[in-house]
């Protein structure tokens, strides 16, 4: 910030430009000049045109007497030139413009001359002659090109996030985030559903991750927190009558952000009255498809596939199933329980399950290589990873000699083996063994090349369990959360099976990545005390948690249900994306600062006292 | 929260509902059935269909030995009937219904008996006799009426407000601000602006009203703060080419809430590049108009009218003029300037101004009427209220002695006065003068009923003075903020006359309500640093208050302006509601409170600590 000295420099101000003392124009003002066209949307129908462009100077060359200029703009770029000859004036001051300078052209669109044209370049048959020039500005040459795929710091492009956000795939990116929620928005205005704000100081709640807190001023001691979801106002607006409510909204966690998370993101929030499952499922869908051909242009084709959470974990290993290729799991419990390899059929007999997966054509991975996916296994809790290298021969393994030549024989029919494959076991408990498969078929999936470019395999995933069983609190735990409804026709289980009941959830999968989920709720007071009751939540510990909204329940609650969307991670993936941090305008790092403005930032103490609060940096 | 006591009801659950133990049905689920229309939206044409529906049941009444259930939803009410000799087994259940209960009702519907149709209702002409009903859920009593104009407490209504906004004004209201806001997103759409998310978790200015906190775990003894606009980023979006920018976005102030204001409201807020004031008016009024149609079938004449600042307080004595009725000052400066009543003749030479109102037929107002306006136009820091009461034999006043009859013929020329009027005038400094009556005008307009109902006045006012003298500090400060722009043709006075440099800056007003102001901002180095200076700011100064957005500003920043409205004010008056707590979802109290949930609320330490924070709540 040391350059800026204000008032240092001797200036004079006209009505139509900044000069220096001897009279030299510093700057020109617009006044007067009107934009006619986005640089970027100039074609060879223009040409003849008289236009006046604005915009920002991608790169300046001089060449043959000449001065071109490509000037930038959201739309694109288009090549202006100067020509001392034809316009003395815009020429002598096109020798002074440098990369960014902020210019306005006056000028003929014209053809460009034979052999000239850039077919690379939308613009590419035109170039602009101009016969006024405006500096609208200077500017400092910038820490890095603004232009697409550069090698530079993520932490350097947030430093200067305003000339990141200036490279074109950056606003190609925000400007499907914005067609996306139009679309998202004109959708549900279209199905009846009204966009409802819920507020963003709210009460704090102990339930689920850790909230951001607000000290209240007026209320010395007390806090607001910062809404997780609109979950309870969703649903308190549903107690209202409102029927169906939506929302594109931010919601914050307080939390650790070792994975591709934001302290504030971005839900396209839902909830609706008398409907069941395949309600929202339907509407879901074809809204999402909707959003992915108006924003990004792909025909997305409906119903979407649902899996039940058991076939995701059979099959996928996961109940974020990445459906854009094979490599499914096997079960060869049945014919390893009786095996001679003691590991294996101890494991089924404990009640545990041995799943493979076929790794087609890597017979030839080295002990090294095998010794690495035994290590990426064990990350997700698996404690051994059997393998058999299928050869024209037969098989090497060396708990090959405790399988008879059948339970072999069987075993390869299962896994479709043929000469040349590798095949992987992991025998443990069934959500381990599903799990750390699951985990090392999206690794071999990524590493094999197995996945295509440019599919977009939405999914849903249906019955998940209501209940989890807590080992070490050794009781049932709501899955989603306590308000989550079983099926009607597994109500009884609760009584006898818990851990049987399914619940009314689903989440929406694309490639892999959660991008929504939701339920339909409990409603009826019968229902919920049950619940309650069979997750150890006594009446005391209800009204603490959920006390205002249960209340509301006693006044005419309706069934309801409801969805949230991972707005980020949607566009994330649609935009072709790696990380959310592209795909939010002004994002936050790991350590949740905002690296161009400096946030969060010292306060003075005056601003503490008031909110009746000090700082405790002792370490705890 | 006494009465709900979890598990200790004797309860069984069948697939289709939850019955008592005696087998009693306390409960029907709706599954199976799907709603097939609205209440409020059934019609003569729908006689003789088969219809399902789902509502509230909004009154029963016995008559006749059937039993009739005006059942609604958000769309409005239908009568239901249920007859004990066609269907019994529904009239049955229908004996056991109260108000609020939650059904579902399938039948058919027909015409009403003749002689029977409701003409105030939009269903009137028909009725659904029931052949099904499910007793989806039941209700306690609600504290008040589900109807429009009850006359509750407040809080009340904000306790239950899940109660409160079953009332169909209440949902019209919030139908009204939905598609209000859904117009603003289509209308800026369609003109090239992209919707663009600013953080909510930013960096603490010591600028403008009081921030709300955040303090953040990961980074000890440091806070976020909650935006009270997104004013630099949405600058910083015009550095980084974006263009066209518009949000529709929720604003925090931690500010005492004397006047109807909360804690966080709503603004649309917008920023476009390389243009001027009429670029952005003539957009802002197209946006306006449209949504006062789409939102409220309301049609606006364009253009709004424009006041400068200067006529704004000449006629009206305000910056936000209510031009629905006359009523409008004058200033007889001149004539009193020579008159032998000395408080005028010497505030006159004192650079001062003398005003006045002719209150038209308010000759007969009472001593005490007049001490009353009096102590009315002290709030306004008038020192006192001179008055004539014009009678057919002419004037009446304790001051009319000290003026000649040349002089009371030109001043009563000057406010139109004929017999039976009462003029009313403030000799003081000139914003005094024009405050004090123009406040008094507005007093007058209301309590003489010269306010017409049903009028929409939009005025733009435009032309502001950018800078304000402080007379404490001894200096000029900004009147909107330091990035304001002067106009370029004033530029040259801020080296001569400051006080006279007018600002690009406009604000829009309806029915004497600020519901929008913008200004086209200072892009340009030079000027800036001028602007700085003018008002006493030094560059560490401003690089500590504005930092990172010199910073940006020197990378290349194009003209650029923007507007802001107040979406809350705005969707109030075209609802034609008196605070805009009746048109905010959950509104908080005037101590910053949300009675329905409780927030803000008491936190565990082991949050505070999390935080590095601990309370304070010693007195100061």
């Amino acid at each position: 910030m040391q350059d800026i000295a204000y008032g240092l420099r001797p200036t004079a101000y006209g009505n139509k430009q900044v000069m220096d003392l001897e009279g030299k124009i510093l700057i020109d003002f617009m006044q007067g000049l009107k934009r006619s066209h986005y640089c970027g949307d100039l074609r060879i129908e223009d040409a003849g045109r008289q236009v006046v462009l604005m915009g920002w100077v991608q790169t300046r060359r001089d060449h043959g007497g000449l001065i071109f200029v490509d000037l930038r703009d959201r739309a694109g770029l288009v090549q202006v030139v100067f020509s001392p000859d034809q316009h003395e004036e815009a020429f002598k001051k096109a020798e002074g413009v440098r990369g960014e300078y902020v210019l306005a052209v006056q000028g003929a669109v014209r053809e460009r001359p034979e052999g000239t044209a850039n077919p690379n370049l939308a613009t590419g048959q035109v170039e602009v002659l101009a016969n006024e020039l405006r500096v609208l500005n200077r500017a400092k040459t910038p820490p890095f090109y603004i232009e697409d795929n550069i090698d530079v710091d993520e932490n350097l492009r947030l430093r200067y996030r305003y000339l990141d956000l200036r490279r074109p795939e950056m606003q190609e990116a925000l400007i499907l985030r914005h067609k996306a929620a139009k679309s998202a928005r004109d959708f549900l205005d279209e199905h009846g559903f009204l966009e409802i704000e819920t507020p963003i100081l709210q009460k704090s709640t102990p339930e689920g991750a850790r909230d951001y807190l607000v000290p209240s001023r007026i209320n010395p001691g007390k806090f607001y927190a910062l809404p997780q979801s609109p979950q309870l106002f969703k649903q308190i607006l549903m107690v209202a009558g409102l029927d169906r409510y939506f929302q594109i909204v931010h919601c914050f966690r307080d939390e650790d952000l070792r994975a591709d998370r934001q302290p504030e993101f971005t839900q396209i929030d839902m909830e609706m009255s008398f409907i069941d499952v395949d309600d929202i499922i339907g509407l879901s869908e074809e809204m999402i498809a909707r959003l992915c051909r108006e924003a990004a242009g792909l025909e997305i084709p409906l119903p979407f596939p649902r899996l039940s959470y058991k076939e995701a974990m059979d099959r996928f290993g996961s109940d974020k199933p990445d459906t854009r290729f094979g490599l499914e799991l096997k079960d060869i419990s049945d014919i390893a329980s009786g095996c001679g390899f003691k590991v294996f059929a101890s494991v089924v007999a404990g009640g545990g399950r041995v799943k493979g997966i076929n790794a087609k054509g890597c017979a030839s991975f080295s002990r090294k290589e095998i010794d690495d996916l035994t290590a990426y296994a064990a990350i997700y809790r698996a404690k051994g990873l059997a393998y058999f290298v299928v050869t024209e021969d037969g098989v090497k393994s060396v708990i090959a000699k405790f399988f008879t030549d059948e339970e072999l024989k069987l075993i390869f029919e299962r896994l479709e083996a043929e000469p040349g494959d590798l095949l992987l076991f992991v025998a443990d408990k069934p959500d381990v063994a599903a799990n750390a498969l699951g985990a090392l078929r999206q690794h071999l999936g990524e590493r094999l090349g197995l996945i295509p470019e440019g599919l977009y395999n939405f999914v849903w995933v249906v019955d998940f369990p209501l209940l989890d069983y807590d080992q070490e609190e050794g009781r049932y735990v709501a899955m989603h959360h306590p308000f989550t409804s079983p099926r009607e026709e597994d109500i009884a289980l609760l009584d006898t099976n818990p851990g049987e009941v399914r619940a009314k959830a689903y989440d929406l999968v694309l490639n892999g990545v959660e991008v929504g989920g939701g339920s339909i709720r409990i409603y009826n007071r019968d229902l919920q005390e049950k619940m309650f009751a069979t997750i150890n939540i006594g009446p005391s510990e209800a009204a603490e948690k959920f006390g205002f909204m249960l209340e509301a329940f006693e006044y005419g609650t309706p069934p309801h249900g409801g969805i949230a969307f991972g707005f980020d991670r949607l566009i994330m993936l649609l935009a072709g994306k790696k990380t959310i941090r592209d795909v939010i305008p002004f994002p936050k790092t790991q350590s949740a600062t905002c690296l161009m403005s400096q946030a969060p930032n010292l306060v003075v103490q005056e601003q503490l006292k008031e909110l009746h609060i000090k700082l405790d940096l002792k370490k705890n």
